[in-house]
């Protein structure tokens, strides 16, 4: 079987499952699909939902010893397929696999490790996220309520929730679908429905968050949402210019910027705006002369409205320090 | 002109307003129109929400001492009316005008006294609420917000807000607004969906608290929903059973039982169940024999609603203590 023609399960309940069909996933890295995802209907959430809802009655009981062994095995399982993982997400959402590799995944190694150390003392938390990558944080910081998680993408999270299940995670405590993107309003709404959810957590866009919040709001279901920020990096007077610049850039590109705390904006005190700006000019071409692989955004919408938002600050007045709209098409992939 | 004629305006910025025309307040009492109220537009709603957008400006710089002060003499004002409004909510919102008079006004005194007197202290607030009386406490307790309340009734409102504004708020840091239930969705949701409004606080019916929720939800407005409770009382086997019995009537029946926290059920150990079943029906037949007025329900389909769950209880094999849905038809008075 070629890697075109692989399909990627649902899985619930502990199995792999083919839902109610399959669909293309499109390659960030290439602009074509690379593989296929199940698809689920809303009745094969429904059944991820009650095997959750199943799920709970022992994992409620599981003492905290046992929930700590299973992430600190979750985290070196992780460990050891990084270079695999980092591939992968490479491949489905764009980003340059190596600060994937480098500092994403291993992030999310360190997560898990620290929350399971935490366990014991472990009252209530706010879950935090970044990329896709950071699953863990979300699971592993809610370690009461069950999960089930709705994605478009697929092959990582497959990898994932296998990992989850060879450190011994009971069946039906995490389960993981994807729909289509044409069913993924009817699917999830009748998920939130379900009396047997009781909060949801969602990370993503502003705009499918405020359908999400819609429907739980119609529910009366408290859900907790993640949705893009706009970013700050303050550079004040006295500070070092050279790392100033150097980790603005990372904040700002590390995973070509899909990450919901991105730099976005940085505001630079007006005594050494101009140096800044020339450091930070100089910093970005050296990074870029370092990069082998330019990093992909993860479709070709994505792509689109960047380019949009350049021309727009163009035509506005901005000034543009390295590259623009013309650098933007010169590394067009799709 | 008579009480008949007589029309509540809406009060913005610290102005009485006619808003956009009037609709019949119908009295819970006598089932008839008993005054009229201005009803908002979507535009005099807006009015409001800048109304108090500006008033921000200076309040959130009003120092502690002169919020105390404020309240302190709300509380005295609405000391000296509680007579009056006691007649008032009765007219408007039925219940018996004697525990109004006794109980829920001089509790939202106690409140106002108590919320002031911890104003230097006071970091955060989750507002609780009890019946219409109850204004105070969602004002009092929120003290950094702005307030804009949307009623359906509201002369007893109209008379509290006055006696804020004597006691020196500023204008603007409290509007109150009424609209005909034909407009309110549309009205409702322009003031949420407003970048002003930064959070939404909503106690009334779970049918309307959904519809409210839903679209906070699409705007992304964090809220807080305080709808219709189940509250059980428990009766353990060595309880006081005259006791008990006298305080599930009353937890059941204040404001005639229109209230979130109203009693709903009662759970009673089995050992003690017949013989408190006994003496909750003579404390019963007691208190309904002091009381001069039946007690009344806000509208007609209140009561059909009361009717119908009496029946279906009764079709189910409940079997009725006292009265029934014929006594409910013997207090009949629209």
């Amino acid at each position: 079987m070629s890697q075109r023609d692989l399909v990627i399960p649902l899985l619930i309940d502990g199995k792999e499952d083919n839902g109610s069909g399959t669909f293309d996933v499109i390659s960030a890295k290439t602009g074509k699909p690379c593989w296929k995802a199940a698809t689920a209907s809303t009745k094969d959430a429904i059944r991820a939902v009650k095997a959750a809802e199943n799920a709970f009655l022992s994992w409620s009981k599981t003492k905290p010893a046992e929930k700590q062994r299973i992430l600190f095995k979750v985290a070196e399982l992780l460990e050891s397929r990084i270079s695999e993982y980092g591939e992968i997400m490479q491949m489905e959402m764009g980003g340059d696999k190596r600060p994937v590799q480098g500092w994403v995944l291993p992030n999310s190694v360190s997560y898990l490790r620290d929350i399971a150390s935490h366990i014991p003392v472990i009252t209530g938390s706010v879950p935090t996220s970044g990329d896709e990558g950071m699953l863990h944080m979300h699971w592993a910081c809610e370690l009461q309520p069950l999960q089930l998680q709705l994605f478009s993408k697929a092959r990582n999270y497959h990898q994932d929730v296998t990992g989850h299940w060879e450190a011994g995670l009971s069946s039906g405590v995490l389960n993981i679908i994807y729909c289509k993107s044409s069913d993924s309003e009817e699917v999830v709404n009748a998920m939130i429905k379900h009396p047997a959810v009781r909060k949801v957590n969602f990370t993503g866009s502003t705009d499918v968050g405020r359908k999400v919040a819609r429907t739980c709001g119609e529910f009366l279901k408290p859900c907790l949402m993640e949705l893009g920020g706009k970013n700050s990096a303050i550079v004040l007077a006295d500070a070092d210019l050279q790392d100033a610049a150097r980790e603005c850039i990372i904040g700002a590109a590390l995973h070509s910027g899909q990450i919901c705390m991105s730099t976005d904006r940085i505001i630079v005190h007006a005594d050494i705006a101009e140096d800044f700006l020339q450091i930070l000019k100089s910093t970005l071409l050296t990074l870029v002369s370092l990069a082998p692989d330019p990093p992909y955004l993860v479709t070709a919408a994505s792509k689109s409205r960047l380019q949009e938002l350049v021309s727009a600050a163009l035509a506005d007045g901005a000034s543009c320090l390295v590259g623009g709209t013309e650098q933007l098409r010169k590394t067009e992939k799709d």
